[in-house]
Parts: C-alpha cells; sequence; structure tokens
C-alpha cells in the first residue's frame, strides 16, 4: 500500500564549485536540479523513491518551468530547498519551491533568494501520457 | 561606436549526449544554457560580445525564467534555436524563445519543441542594478 | 555495408557560459563531454551515428580518461577538438584527444591547451561486455 | 593559526538524476565534480575553507585528472567518497579517490565503483604558478 503524498519537505545541500559561474554565482540554470532533488526527496520522505515508480513504467516529466531569482548564491553556501507539492489533476502534478540561504561562511541566514513553480506530467515508458497514480493525486 | 541591438537572431546546435537523461531525452535544465547561448549569438550578430560586456563591467544577470515544454528532444537531434529580444526598460531586458527541431536521423523537421521566455537585469561588477547600456535598450 | 573507421577528425565549438567557473575559465570537467562530441563527430565523418549504433543494441562506455590541462581556456574561446582513434582490440577502444585554442577576441591562435586519451568498452542493452562490431576495429 | 592538513576524509552523497546519461548510468563527467568536493570536504574536516583560500588570493586549479570506472552506478545511489593526500610538492598537490557504492534502493554494499587521482597546481590571481601555503604541504 503507498502512503499519502506528503505536501511539504525540505532537504539541505552545499552549493557546488562546478554550480557556479565567472560572475562567482551560481548559474541559473543550477537550480532546476536542486528542485528535481526537491521532488525526489518529499517522495522518499514517505518511504517512496522515483526510481522506483520508473521501474513501475510511471515516468514524470517537467513541462513548465518558472523561476524567480531575487538573490545570488555562492560556492560553499548552505542551502535549504523546500518543495511544496500543490493542486493535482489526473495527469499532471504541481509544485512550488523556495531556495533557502541557511549558512554562508559560518554566518546563519534565513534568506529566501529564489522561488519557482514546476508543473509536471505523468507519461508512460513510452512518453504518451498516462494517469497519474492515485495515492500520487493525494 | 556600438550598433543597434538585433531583434531576432537564430543559431543551431547538436545535441550532446551529456544532456539528456536516463528517459533518452533532454533534460529540462539542458535549455537554459541554449537560451544564453542564444543571447551571446544575438549580440555576436551585430559585431557585439557579451564577454566585451562583461569586460567593460556590464553583467547581465538571469532574473526570471519561464520554460513551456512540449515534445521532447533526444540525443544528436540538429536543433535551432531562435531568439528575440522584446520589450527594455532602463536595467532590464527581456526575450523570448523557441527550440526548433530541425533534423533527426536525417529526417526534416520545423517542430517547436519548446517556447522560453527571460528577464535580465543590468548590474555593475559589484552587483548592485546599473543602468544599461543606451544601445542595448534599443 | 558498414564504412572503415575514419582514424582522425576534428570539430569545432565555441565555449559556454555555463562550462566555465568563478575562475573564470573552463571548468576542468567540461572537457570531458567536448571528448564525447569527437567521437560522435568521429563517427558521423563516415556516416555513421553513434545513436544508431545505441539502437542496434552497441553501446560503448567509458572505462578510463586521463586529461592533462595545459593552459586555461575562457568563456566565448572558440575551441578545435582533434580526436584520433588509436589502437583498438576485440573489446576495447582508444582515443587521444586535443583541445586547442583557435579564436579568442578576434585574435587567431594555434595553442593546445589539454591533451586526453579516453578507453572504452563495448557492453550490451544489459551492461556486460561485448564484442565491437568488425568495422569498428578498424 | 592554520591546522595540519588533514590526509584523509570522506562524505556521501545521492546521485542526481541530472547526472545520469541515456544508459541509465552516471555520466562519467559527473564524477570529477565529486572529486572536487571531495577535496572541499578534506580542508572542512580540519576548520579551513577552499572559499576562504580564494579570497586569500589562493588558487589551485586542476592540472591533471585519471579515473578509471569499473561498475556503473545509478540514479538514486548513495555514494561515498573517500579522498586521501598524497605527496605534496612546493607547488602542487596530489589526490587520489574512492567512489565507493554504499546503498543501492536499500540494499547495503561497499563496492569501489570507480578510483581516480587528480594533481593540482597553486596559482595566483593572475594565474601564474605560486608557493602553496606551507601548512598545505603538510
Amino acid at each position: 500500500m503507498h502512503p499519502t503524498p506528503p505536501s511539504t519537505g525540505s532537504f539541505q545541500l552545499r552549493v557546488r564549485y562546478v554550480e557556479c559561474d565567472p560572475m562567482g554565482v551560481v548559474h541559473h540554470s543550477s537550480y532546476l536540479p536542486w528542485m528535481e532533488m526537491g521532488r525526489t526527496e518529499l517522495l522518499r520522505s514517505v518511504g517512496e523513491s522515483y526510481a522506483q515508480l520508473e521501474s513501475e513504467g510511471v515516468f514524470l516529466v517537467v513541462t513548465k518551468v518558472e523561476v524567480k531569482y531575487r538573490r545570488p548564491l555562492k560556492y560553499d553556501d548552505f542551502v535549504e530547498i523546500r518543495t511544496r507539492a500543490e493542486k493535482t489533476s489526473k495527469v499532471k502534478l504541481h509544485h512550488s519551491y523556495e531556495m533557502v540561504l541557511i549558512d554562508r561562511g559560518g554566518e546563519k541566514s534565513e534568506q529566501v533568494c529564489a522561488v519557482a513553480t514546476t508543473e509536471l506530467a505523468c507519461v508512460g515508458e513510452d512518453g504518451r501520457p498516462k494517469v497519474l497514480p492515485g495515492w500520487l493525486r493525494g
């Protein structure tokens, strides 16, 4: 039996050198994999794994992304990714995210540096739309 | 003397293996660097270079990104990135993009696989907002 | 009928902003996808495609990489990747590479900035070693 | 006062979806940022930070990388990166690494999936060779 999907969750990461660009800040494309990790960890927090979902023939593809960058993040920053499951339909999942600076060089913080939303569609191995497993619809 | 900024431009690229994910399609984060290249090539088409801009102390930072993914792109696809400069203000630049499949394994196409918009802000070396060079405002 | 595999080839690329790091130079990990592209283009130069090989159940996995970085490459540099097929065995392919700066900001050059070698093994869809198609063994 | 540099250290990470390729395994270029993180964590384990080093004008650039890939790693694998500081000279640092699979889908393991070595050179802000801070030479 699958559990009720969690509505919010968070995890923390350390900014990698490779994720930063010549301006000395995190490249704007580096935030997208973090949001993907946020969704993975949201599932894991209820004992599910996305890897497992894929092995059952359920694939979640990103169909829309919107990110607003408010303040730069830097190499070695300690960052919290807060993920929230928003409304779902039969074939789509919506999430929202906050990227929060927690610690920079020992200085504690709680600054929201970027906010984002995504829309995901459920597809089968053939790439065609597929109804979401009921338990994921909440 | 700087030239008038171009309003539209395009360039073509071959999808890299590393840009694709276990679903066998281009990872959604891989589109963002392509859009960045689109902006670079738009400048180059009038004899300007973003590298040069940075060396003059003018930095353009992405403050907002929105991407809609319609159809998957795959490894070795030949893709055209179409970039259009939209409205500008004193400190912000807006662009829109189309990612168009041109050739897949020898089969010609003209499918728009993703569309996107970005907002960029002009900042100085200190990261503070800065008025855009007049010629970039169009 | 498959053609004789080419022994040398080259292609050119423009360094992307996202490939550079806070030191303002190309991150050392960014060279590896370029070498992968070099192998892809080497095949294409004789009318083959790696995408096609995979669809025939032939996968080439990197089992060893060695790179020596001599001089930094920078954003917007125009670079030539020179790829050479070296000795092959029944299950392994060896290649060598030169990453050559061709143009930096309009200044022509022919500086070898990095050299590298790779070893690839042929595997099937199951990940198990597989004898290379004869025509790839040269 | 700076501490004695540590000779060995380790940290653990979860493989990201974006780090994997169409073969369903970690792309060979994804290991290099992990090794970079290994060096960062080795410094941190004695209260130092590479970010701090750079702010003092000490930059460590990778001049040589060698990686041997023995077994594939996959999405969501839990991996331990073991880093060892090897011999140093006045201007060069040598490290060796093991990438060890710790957990795959709940199954514990201790498989060394890749081994690697790197050589780093110390340079100043101008990119010119610079003598390593004494405490880093061990």
